[in-house]
């Protein structure tokens, strides 16, 4: 008899998990069960700013794959509208909600993958009935934008509230819609993700193209009127706004998981061995935004919600769960976005990071240009690189440009993957061509910069 | 009493070389002296081909630094239309002729750097008087085929002859100008550089523009009349030519090295040591095109004429000069171009130089996008591996695209570097934002057919 496989979350992660799982093992030796609370699968949430600014003209091109694909090319039942209220791991069962038929089900499981993804952190202020506010984690998230945005009156002053990935991206997004946009973030640099002296490039460029940003500042609450929001309250006075946008990052969605007893590591993730299993939890795996993963760097748990960790963690778990053996090995913190006209990289530990492990270190900041300097298009590049003290090992990088900057983050990202030292990366062997980089590449230029750093460190120690 | 250091070839190795010494040692402790044969110090050979296109409007911003700089800022003795015509490595001294004073100059040094480049391999047909044959090496070369494209009758019929990266951007160039341009080529494929199915993606987009590729035909003669050539000759009848642009490779220009007693390895190149010594010759150094390197995959030795491990080797003998510590740890043969409206990248071992070098190893080839299936400007893009069995390790790989390709490479390049394996690189942590790569970037694709082809290759062994 075919055994079970429950999957609860029927995005990026557990969908991975259950296709690779059914590559391996077919439908006689596996029957594959996914809840979903939602109306989608696996569809890209890092793609909604560029559905709200048009650049991306309809929701449905986020969505990867639909439930029908899972359901005929991989014979996976998925239940949509399928909110799950109960693990019960000792009965083997899961209670789910019919959020359409409002009724209950319970189906059995010999195996379960949890991969119920992440929540926004949304502030007590945010917990209103007031229309105008939004969250902006779902398809229906950004639905509910895009309907508010072309709705009467027309929303004019739009205040996004956090400075992050999603936050920065949305004050773009909004401001292409021609909204007045003010971003206001409780820490004193918006893009805290990289070092607060590559941050303030970032902010240059916002503010040029007319966000204006507030650091230092928190919101405290909201005014409304007649159930509308008109404005966001901070310390330093009101600011006007027909719409606010929530951008406070997330935490693992772990509330079921918890209850089940499954184990929490420090970042409040689920915890999981290299294979994805949950420790001391037969035949329970968990993968994606919802667990907390190794940073090879600093050899601490962190948690770090992502698309592409969340699609590697589910394949994982898939490929184990069919009986064959894969590993996720960590992670290193890589991250590229785009803010305005500018490209942002970075891998590793930022300073503070690196001070919080415990790494002495020396950081460089140089400049250089992503092409050839006499070849057309070629625009200005900031590296910076963060490298320990006398071992020379690369720590960390972070990237700067206008164009063709983002993406070099790679080739520094598996520099530091392989340990490599500064002074090892100085003679690596990487592509020169005048439309592509000068002769000697910015990533070049950045390592022997720090090489240099780390010479005079030394002389003085 | 000052030592004195003199540099042969005063391009990039030479140069590079001559700034790290002065870096390091003052001129109270070595005068440096550079003899250079042409009329220029440190330029761009790579952007020849743009500034003949006219993408790059001017010769003189294919000149990284002048002259006067190299004298001023590095007190540098640089002359000029010296040409070396003999070393005497007992008496320690090097005899050169000043070409525009037509008198022989004779100077003593304690150390010698040979940098003297390479020579355009010439076929013997090509050793002619007839006006309209250009190699395409120097400014000079560049120089005189832009007078030609430009004089009376106009040239309108092209014929370049080799389809290596010069030879193909040469093309190229040409076809930009309005000229009627046929490559020919000896081989079965231009871009011999990649294996033929990647080559074949480079032809077809050469052929799209308007290129003819004749592959599988040697050049066997001129025709000429009036002293202008008219047409190149084949075995398959005339090509009418008023312009041919020999694009045959070059060597390494050992003849006075030889003429020394320098070592030559089995690539023709001279042999160097790790910090770049010749080995035996005390005080003796060698950096650039005229060296041979180390291939970290094969562990043979390679002719790889390319100004980014010029720079690196003549600022590595530079170092070592100086009385620092540096080595030059080997190349991997990572080569980037740009070919019509496409990116080609490569590093490692083609399937033939695998072979060559013992290895048995699957291939795959990977068809993915540069950035988000969704977002503007997604394009296609072909990524092929080269992994070893049973190890799994990358030995080699190529990318063709169309935009956000040709740089990839470099991830692989230091995946490769690094020695690892195609399973490893299947977590490798790269960027991921819509704007930039799909959720498993083509890098990640690629790895993953690689395993599953590997996987296979082990079933069945």
């Amino acid at each position: 008899m075919a055994q079970r496989l429950i999957v609860v979350g029927g995005d990026a992660a557990g969908m991975a998990a259950a296709s690779q799982a059914r590559r391996r093992r077919g439908r006689a030796d596996l029957e594959i069960v996914a809840f979903e609370r939602g109306h989608f699968t696996s569809y890209s949430a890092c793609g909604i700013p560029y559905w709200i600014s048009g650049v991306v003209p309809g929701r449905d091109q986020l969505i990867a794959r639909d439930p029908a694909t899972f359901r005929e090319s991989f014979d996976v039942d998925v239940r949509l509208r399928h909110e799950v209220t109960g693990i019960d791991l000792d009965r083997r069962e899961v209670v789910a909600r019919d959020l359409d038929g409002d009724r209950e089900v319970r189906e059995g499981f010999d195996t379960l993958v949890y991969a119920a993804g992440a929540v926004p952190v949304t502030p007590s202020f945010a917990r209103t009935d007031a229309m105008g506010v939004f969250g902006m984690q779902t398809l229906d998230d950004g639905e509910a934008l895009r309907d508010w945005l072309e709705s009467e009156p027309r929303p004019r002053h739009a205040v996004v509230v956090g400075g992050g990935y999603i936050g920065v991206e949305m004050a773009e997004a909004l401001i292409q819609r021609g909204l007045v946009v003010t971003l206001v973030e409780r820490a004193d640099q918006p893009m805290s993700t990289v070092d607060a002296d590559m941050a303030e490039l970032v902010a240059e460029a916002m503010r040029g193209v007319g966000i204006t940003i507030r650091t230092g500042l928190a919101v405290t609450g909201l005014q409304e009127r007649d159930g509308r929001v008109t404005a966001v309250v901070t310390a330093e006075g009101p600011i006007p706004a027909d719409v606010v946008v929530l951008g406070l990052g997330v935490r693992p969605n772990t509330a079921l998981a918890e209850a089940a007893g499954l184990p929490l590591g420090p970042t409040g993730g689920i915890r999981v061995d290299r294979r994805m299993r949950v420790p001391g939890m037969p035949d329970v795996w968990a993968a994606g935004d919802c667990v907390e993963s190794l940073h090879r760097v600093s050899g601490m748990p962190v948690h770090v919600p992502l698309g592409t960790h969340a699609n590697k963690q589910g394949r994982i778990a898939g490929i184990n769960i069919g009986g064959g053996y894969a590993t996720f090995p960590g992670v290193i913190g890589t991250a590229v976005t785009k803010v305005c006209d500018l490209e942002v990289g970075r891998t590793g530990l930022r300073e503070r990071d690196a001070t919080a492990a415990g790494f002495e270190f020396v950081s460089v900041v140089a400049e250089s240009t992503s092409r050839a300097g006499y070849y057309p298009g070629a625009r200005p590049m900031t590296v910076k690189l963060i490298a320990e003290r006398t071992s020379g090992r690369l720590l960390g990088a972070q990237i700067v440009g206008r164009s063709e900057a983002a993406k070099r983050i790679d080739t520094l990202a598996v520099a530091l993957w392989n340990g490599m030292t500064v002074d090892e990366m100085t003679a690596l062997d990487l592509g020169y061509a005048p439309p592509y980089a000068p002769v000697w590449d910015p990533v070049l230029v950045a390592a022997r910069k720090a090489v240099d750093a780390l010479s005079a460190t030394t002389n003085r120690r």
